[in-house]
């Protein structure tokens, strides 16, 4: 029994931390337990514990189960490096490289494989799985600073090579229990088919994370409120989301970097009167940002929208199915506040698809009373578009053609069952198709805008605006 | 005497950190400026030491006092759960929670209370109170990772039960005098009256917090500049604000969750050319945010603000007395930009003070030159409106009747007192009350826009658009 | 020979870190790799270590280079407080201070001097350098929490004292080679030529530190993408820039608040499809903003800029050398965002350069395409405006002349080497000043605005807007 609450997996004298280090977290926190006897005289708590892991590499055989608050595991690096790259470099060529593996404080996650790797409920590859019942919630478990990676995706038969899956039926973090006050900070994550999974979260806080190079990265499922996930670096597989959330009501989503691939960057079913503001987001395909199932009041603003294409011949080819005129930007939902985004579509014109059709930036599919505002889109076909270091290229050819001659882009495309919406200066009249009598549309002025409105006003219609 | 600068108060020899963590810390200050000796020489100087709390309850019965730069006191835990929804469990089942207090480093607040429970000075009540006259201005004392806790509130008498009232004269951490570059990140916060309150800050970060269920959360006080309250999880109760800030310039308040209850979620007073932009509101009452006595300058951008009415019955029929003309958003000063926000006023129409009055959600109510620009007011009846779990009910209902007919509101009102002021795409035509004679006004299109427009250009010049 | 991945400069037993921690640390890093011999069997890494510094004065004789991937060096405490200030108090004054140094874990940077104190290769002075060539790149090095002090600028013969030179031959980290995942959190940097420059960096975060007081403070050169500037306190020299980029792609600078002095705020060269956003900026000089060499698809949203006048004695009269025509944000490139900025301009009108021109806010000098959209300028002549002290006689200025009456400024300039622009709702017809039949402009309405329409409509009579 420790007479102090911290703890350090390397000095516990129970199991071996570098052989499963799951035994000695679970030996922990049974410690733990044993120890906090206070009753409610004088205010006694039970105040929990830090276990602390420090850079190395943990392997994990056995789940480590946490039913206990005020719990923080700790290390001292989020460890990442990019497995992905490194399993596409061919295996003659390993012994030049100066590390495989991610590293800082490490957790190896190997525990059994189920037979079905195609998941039904990833808890069960999960490393940390985190349930109580009863009250209260279970609150202010912490999570900071170590690395958690699956090591290998393993599923083979698909047109990839296994590495390359994003399958392996291992989940870093898996809250199945309602829960209050939790924190995910400095984190790594890598090479998990889900990273961090998170039901019934109130109150969350998943901040200055790095999570990449998983399956799905960050899920909040069934429901939850008054969360944030902010100042993360995070990019998916293909399979995956970025983030994904269910139910939820005051999500704040800000000041993240969201890289490709995941098949949606931010994917929100039912989600209401939430924030997706200030994030910087890039992917391959269509359907970086889909407001799903009747989510509705959330804003989406001041967000850097990059859709280009796959660049790196692993994944040549790959995608998430869904085609030009799904929408960047699609929305399901009501009430909605669509402002001062910026939207980059990058794309080969003799790629779109369907073949021939004009790509759709943001469209409204159902719902009514969204507002979408000074949203700005800049098309390029990638062909009359350049790498960054021919950039002076482009913008000779964009001086010479016309900013917006580069694409034909539909910016807004408000579908019929979809209404009641307002749509101002987010695409030139061409670029907006919306049935005007059922949207209010104010087309972004166009060269020329002044001069003819000072025509028209001098000739006078007299009909009241 | 420490022969290092790193202190762990359970293995210092003076004092029990569980019986008066206060004296405890309070030594180790002195031990320091014991031990800094420093003169110019070689560029030697003060460097200070960091306070260990390791998780465990640690009661304070002294308060500390801070008046050397550079320490830092943390701990290993936020260790926030709801002191609030325990106290309000009936206390025959208090022998089934699994837990009865906040955990983590926990700091027990537990110092003499004053005759006078109602403070005028909640410095005597301060935990950890930092002051030093002369110069420099203290600098660089930092709080992180440790949980303060008030553990009782405690005025009787009030029609709500004394564990409901927010008052207990007790203070987190006050810190009186000139101070630059002060830290408070990861911290927890509960059942304080006030939980932080900072009078002339400079380049203060206030990051990655838990303050919830405290009167007042965080106070900026008397001046300051260059600051930033960021990333935190808020919630102060119905008598105080989440945020109060005065005389401050360039203070960046961003990317917050401030959820109920809060007199204010962010009030400002004489606070000039400051950012509230990013943020996620949610509040029970009018007066969510407020600038006050000539707040001027300021950027109040792309927060999402959610006003709906209390749903926890120990708390029904308390608000903070302002009716629903107040404003969500109210300002008394000059030029300030209001730009890209969401408003959701869900409220019961049955409810609205006065009786019949149209709610206000942007009142601009002395000063001019202020722009307000593409914000959109989504409002509903709460009996319309419905749960997150049948929000589809709702959906249906818009698509039938309207986005903004459930509840009419008045977007924005300008008042006589206020002049000059520029109102763009923040409200119909009906929406917006202001003299357009003192005030520019461009009402946000409605449906049917575009079809007058264009009937007015076929009857005008007929100059394609 | 460790038996850890944990090591303490403190206790190590090769060196004394106070007399040159740099040669302590270079002994561990020899350690960690000596003891590093996993080979790829049983998926066994190389995990790096962590190094910790206590509060302390350290100092660094020898430069620590890094060739190791998941190392982190990390204190208890950024230690900032003002050299500046105190370098220029009167010496005789100095031992009334209370420490004349910054603190906590303290770097204090002492390698020997180059000959041509005006740096051509400041990684020479590099206190901390990074480089590792093969594959693949180092990931995964983070800083944390400790401070890194230059100590004294040093440069005689200029019109300044030398300590107010801003030149000493220093810099903080240097990172000269490919590089992914690092992180610099915490940190605390002053009295450097140069804190932070990192060359060709992939997924960096820079989040939540303190860097003041040095020439330049963050540098990402070469290329770069993917990465996070975030929630830093920040203020640059005269001489140099608070963040520079080149190159990169995808980078996120946000919640930033970024104080005088810096030549620029932020500058970019060729940096395309990032942001700024939503953060908080000060300068006493124009070009606060920069957008160079084709710098283009980028978003520069909800930040609020102030430009007033230095106002303390030692730096009177020193400037950046731009004049008031150059713009606070100025743009060469193309597709760029300008979306819901606040600006404020607080010049004295005498000082204007060249005498007697109006002061341009946001300049499109060259490229095409770029969007402005609803900015918020608010100019003031010095001699009306006021101290915050008695903001309210300004106000009642404002209220008799007109809230813009203050100065005259230009809104927006587009010159002729920028086109096919989009003006909208940034400043009033008369400020607003490009070619109309070149770019699509909507100028702010002003007063009388609704009554001169519905006049206009009415009699279609022509009256100028």
């Amino acid at each position: 029994m420790s007479n102090s609450n911290y703890y350090n997996v390397t000095t516990w004298p129970i199991g071996d931390p570098f052989t499963d280090v799951g035994e000695v977290i679970n030996s922990i926190i049974a410690d733990i337990k044993d120890r906090q006897t206070a009753t409610d005289e004088n205010d006694g708590g039970k105040p929990g514990a830090v276990i602390y892991l420090p850079p190395g590499d943990y392997r994990l055989r056995t789940q480590v189960v946490i039913d206990v608050s005020f719990l923080r595991i700790e290390g001292s690096g989020h460890g990442f490096t990019s497995s992905s790259i490194r399993f596409n470099v061919p295996e003659a060529e390993w012994p030049d490289l100066h590390e495989l593996w991610p590293g800082g404080s490490r957790v190896m996650v190997d525990i059994p494989l189920r037979d079905d790797l195609l998941r039904d409920d990833e808890s069960q590859g999960a490393a940390f799985y985190v349930e109580r019942s009863g009250s209260p919630r279970i609150s202010s478990v912490e999570f900071s600073n170590f690395c958690i990676d699956g090591l290998h995706f393993t599923l083979d038969g698909s047109e990839l090579p296994a590495e390359n899956s994003y399958v392996n039926g291992k989940t870093g973090i898996y809250v199945a229990s309602a829960n209050d006050s939790f924190r995910v900070n400095g984190m790594g994550f890598v090479y998990l088919e889900n990273a961090l999974t998170i039901c019934k979260a109130d109150a969350l806080s998943v901040h200055d994370n790095f999570i990449a190079e998983c399956g799905s990265c960050i899920e909040l499922r069934g429901w939850g409120q008054a969360s944030k996930i902010t100042d993360n670096l995070i990019g998916a597989g293909f399979k995956g989301h970025s983030i994904y959330a269910q139910n939820h009501g005051g999500l704040l989503i800000t000041a993240n970097n969201i890289f490709p691939r995941g098949a949606s960057s931010i994917h929100f079913e039912g989600v209401t009167r939430s924030s997706v503001s200030n994030n910087r987001l890039h992917s391959f395909y269509p359907g970086m940002v889909v407001l799903a199932e009747s989510s509705s009041e959330n804003l989406v603003s001041t967000n850097h929208f990059l859709r280009d294409h796959e660049p790196w011949t692993p994944f040549l080819g790959v995608d998430n199915g869904r085609d030009d005129l799904y929408g960047i930007l699609r929305i399901s939902g009501s009430n909605n506040s669509v402002i001062g985004n910026h939207f980059s579509e990058v794309v080969d014109a003799q790629s779109i698809r369907p073949s021939g059709a004009t790509p759709v930036i943001i469209r409204l599919a159902e719902g009514a009373g969204n507002f979408v505002s000074n949203n700005h889109v800049v098309a390029m076909d990638v062909r009359s578009a350049s790498s960054d270091s021919c950039f002076s290229a482009q913008v000779d050819a964009l001086l010479t053609t016309g900013a917006s001659d580069g694409l034909a882009v539909t910016a807004v495309l408000v579908d019929s069952t979809s209404a009641r919406n307002t749509i101002l200066d987010s695409g030139n009249d061409a670029q907006v198709i919306a049935d005007r009598g059922a949207n209010a549309v104010r087309a972004t002025p166009t060269v020329g805008f002044e001069a003819a409105e000072a025509t028209q006003s001098s000739q006078g219609a007299g009909i009241p605006r």
